[in-house]
């Protein structure tokens, strides 16, 4: 089976990719590296890859707005569907070429993700460092390989440096501990997974006061509980918004509650039926 | 007055501003640029400037998640409130060097905002240009002054063609022209504007099921419309959210929500009251 992930090999999609796969250990799995979010889902469309594995939000950083975006726009051209969900915790640490100090580091190369996750960090120890933003964590460890100075350093995942044969001169220099994102499993044209229990939808409401309030009292009445609500605009109709809701439902439950608010003139688009991630969090 | 704005004159806050402070032309401005949004709010904060005038949201692109975060911030620490609101139409411009033509431009400077804006022009006429990331638009206007180049052009106001006294190649070349950006007014220790009647609020509700749901039917009781529902992680929360709401209320009557808000275990915080900006949209 062909993965497309944001990033190379090494790179945090990776690493959550992994921990996906592994459950399904008959499959052999071939990730299909992308520079953009935009060219994951490109691949789906393309049939270059069969799945693909994208962050979707941080806990620190907060949603992905670009990707809430994609998946709206892929599910209505490429019937593309979301069919898994999992977190992965996350540390950052700084890698270094071999000989490297932090005396000597001049230039550190990163995700802007992982610079701003990292600030604390780099204000106290490289606070004259210059931050250069690159597409990918595990391709800015990749880029200092290949310039072999000991002047520049990358920020990254202990895999990525493990992969380069690269040291780790920090680890875990992230500003927050509790730094966790959520990553969402894609497919085109995919059936839900048996023992479904929540659904991402996107909810359209009609113009009148309270909608919103209304469109929830759906979902509370038949007491199916949201996890998460995101607005983005409708593009065309200036400061009016449609609303991303992660539900906890699936199957007869869920499309009861759809039938509902397409019955009170709401628009939905169901983008796909999986299994919640069980797991608890350090606090 | 002193008035903090992210950019340069001629940038879009610059022109935001102009049309805010004309209304009150007793006033002699001084407007404070500043790098970064954070920048802004330190200007505020270390007494540099007065006021500050400050993007929240486009039409197009959505919420601008770090300006959220800083509201929080910067109303905990220094009392900083919203005091106004008003949008601007935002057209984008090819501008050039005189006696430069499309066929002579290998690079082209923007904010990255502005570059995704005018994605499809510059797909169509300039598809092999460089595009570089600049911090602001009349910036990057000044920038290719400096550069005198005819092989180099920016993106920006027309303001910042004008006052550069450089040509505009070409004018509109944004995407979609129902590309508008929200602005906010802040200061810090202001009081609300009489005839206030909308407010900034962020809501914290407790994790009880359908707690969004029954924080919003508290609003829709009263009968206060809500315009806006953005949520963003609560840090230290894995997966926990807190909600900026603007209400179309302001005094008394926000009051007395507030007060059945926190008497249901929500924490409330409210940003500031001010003036709704009556405005239509072209279609």
């Amino acid at each position: 089976m062909r993965v497309a992930i944001q990033g190379i090999v090494g790179s945090f999609h990776h690493i959550a990719s992994n921990h996906w796969y592994e459950n399904l250990p008959e499959q052999n799995i071939e990730y299909i590296p992308c520079e953009t979010f935009e060219a994951v889902f490109s691949a789906l469309a393309q049939k270059q890859a069969d799945q693909a594995v994208i962050a979707i939000e941080n806990s620190l950083y907060g949603s992905i707005s670009e990707v809430y975006d994609l998946l709206k726009e892929y599910h209505e051209s490429y019937s593309v569907s979301i069919i898994g969900e999992l977190s992965e915790r996350i540390h950052q640490n700084l890698i270094v070429l071999p000989g490297s100090t932090l005396e000597k580091i001049t230039t550190v190369f990163s995700h802007p993700v992982a610079l701003a996750q990292s600030s604390d960090f780099l204000e106290k120890h490289l606070p004259n460092a210059q931050k250069v933003e690159y597409y990918d964590t595990a391709a800015s460890v990749a880029h200092i390989v290949e310039l072999q100075d000991t002047a520049v350093a990358a920020i990254g995942s202990a895999l990525s440096a493990q992969l380069a044969n690269l040291p780790v001169l920090h680890a875990a220099i992230e500003n927050d501990h509790h730094n966790y994102t959520r990553f969402l499993v894609i497919a085109p044209h995919a059936t839900a997974p048996a023992k479904s229990d929540k659904a991402s939808l996107v909810l359209q409401t009609t113009h009148q006061k309270a909608a919103l309030y209304t469109a929830l009292g759906v979902f509370a009445e038949a007491g199916v509980n949201l996890t998460k609500l995101e607005s983005r605009p409708i593009i065309g109709k200036v400061w009016k918004y449609q609303f991303y809701l992660d539900a906890e439902a699936a199957g007869e439950p869920l499309y009861n509650v759809i039938t509902k608010l397409v019955a009170s003139n709401c628009r939905v688009l169901l983008l796909g039926e999986y299994m919640a991630e069980a797991t608890t969090y350090e606090d």
